[in-house]
């Protein structure tokens, strides 16, 4: 029988729990892993605890009662991820980002891994206590943050196609008109893909009129979910009236000056 | 002057280390979080490798020099993901997956945080001593399986579409014919995404003939940019001479019998 030292045991346990956000796992788990009493094992998970308070590593919950245990939320208050938000929104402000057309160059962020999973925890932060059964996108370019939304949250990702593909069986289509070209426009998603009464977070990386986003939540409802949340990683501060009211934004974009070469970014209240 | 106890430095060490994977951490990053002196830390990283090693996490490799430092490989050896390997390929033969067209269903694993996680790890494991660039995979249903596969190897993602977006500025496209249904497709990838002469890795899901990876060869070239290795969730047995060669897949479909609802699917050799 192997017997373990409390820094081995406590290190073990925390890359578990580290690796495995929001995913409940019983005493008996880590007992039977090291071969410990109940009360060692609670010893080590306050160990845990203090040294993820002491580091801000996020937090252990601790859920009592038969099947309960212990989880690990990656994100616990936004005082972490001051100095990241302000970095990405420094560089959001680069010049050379701006695309002819008005468009926003972003996808060296986030198809970063590592900017993507701190932009995930983010976006999953308000929605921690929802109950959220799937976290939402449309394809392509917030697959990577919704990814980690939900990996942050521990539940699946679901991507909305813009076309139906044929690899995924049936599937529920709608059309929407883009918020802001006013363009006709279709996606779908699989019937087999989202369970009826679903519980959903709708995350994308970017939002002008939220034409896109009100698309999804007419989707939503084909398969009777309930939008409990919905995140965008940027948002325009024009129009100022949206096709959807009620959702979170890490960053709003309050001008982008094509000619003069000028970006303006402002981090969003609720993270500052 | 906070002190640490080994218990918190070194859990805090595994953390860190283990949620960059692949990332150089300098011996005084750890000295100056930490306050303790070179032969402290060294001990705190002979530790931390007895741990990693006796719980099968992966790896810590030593680089030497002033330059060097230590960093976290998430996959050592092939023997921790023996049993999920084996559940994924009984999963996979689960006849509900076969989709009309003989298509089989995949999303609800490939989307799956946890899965993917492990998926992108196992496709990182060839390439880790390869000097990687990139990881680049074509839109869409490889995206979370590369994005993790650039996450275990510490690289930015890079995703092809499959048609050209405004958004992302100039792009470079190419047409290439699909190899099992003989159609013209067409790629493309934005200039600034990816710099000349780059090392890169192509992950897909889903591999019949080759035809979409072939084309991807081609548009690499276009960025003469190195192929350094290419690799695949699932291959399928037939056809037996692919358009590409020297690639890596995880599970080999080797019949799918739409009608009699048969799937056999099997773990690559190299996995076993």
């Amino acid at each position: 029988m192997n017997v373990y030292k409390r820094y081995e045991r406590v290190s073990a346990m925390l890359k578990i729990l580290s690796d495995n956000p929001n995913t409940l796992y019983n005493l008996n788990y880590f007992m039977n892993m090291f071969n410990t009493a109940k009360s060692t094992a609670s010893e080590d998970v306050e160990i845990i605890n203090s040294v993820i308070e002491k580091f801000g590593f996020g937090k252990i919950i601790t859920v009592s009662g038969a099947g309960g245990g212990i989880k690990y939320i990656p994100i616990n208050s936004l005082y972490n991820y001051r100095s990241f938000v302000k970095e990405v929104c420094k560089s959001l402000e680069d010049k050379s980002r701006i695309i002819p057309g008005g468009f926003l160059y972003t996808t060296d962020l986030i198809y970063s891994p590592n900017i993507a999973t701190k932009i995930g925890e983010l976006l999953s932060f308000p929605f921690q206590e929802k109950s959220v059964d799937f976290v939402v996108t449309v394809e392509t370019k917030g697959i990577p943050i919704a990814l980690m939304c939900a990996r942050a949250l521990n539940v699946p990702l679901i991507i909305i196609r813009k076309d139906s593909k044929v690899t995924e069986g049936s599937s529920v289509s709608i059309n929407y008109v883009s918020g802001s070209q006013k363009q006709i426009r279709s996606m779908s998603l699989s019937r087999r893909s989202l369970k009826r009464y679903s519980k959903v977070v709708l995350i994308d990386d970017f939002m002008k009129a939220g034409g896109t986003i009100k698309g999804m939540m007419e989707l939503m409802e084909e398969f009777d979910a309930e939008v409990v949340g919905i995140g965008v990683m940027i948002s325009t501060a024009m129009p100022m009236v949206k096709l959807i009211s009620d959702y979170i934004s890490l960053f709003i974009l309050k001008e982008m000056d094509e000619y003069n070469g000028i970006i303006k970014m402002e981090i969003s209240d609720w993270l500052k």
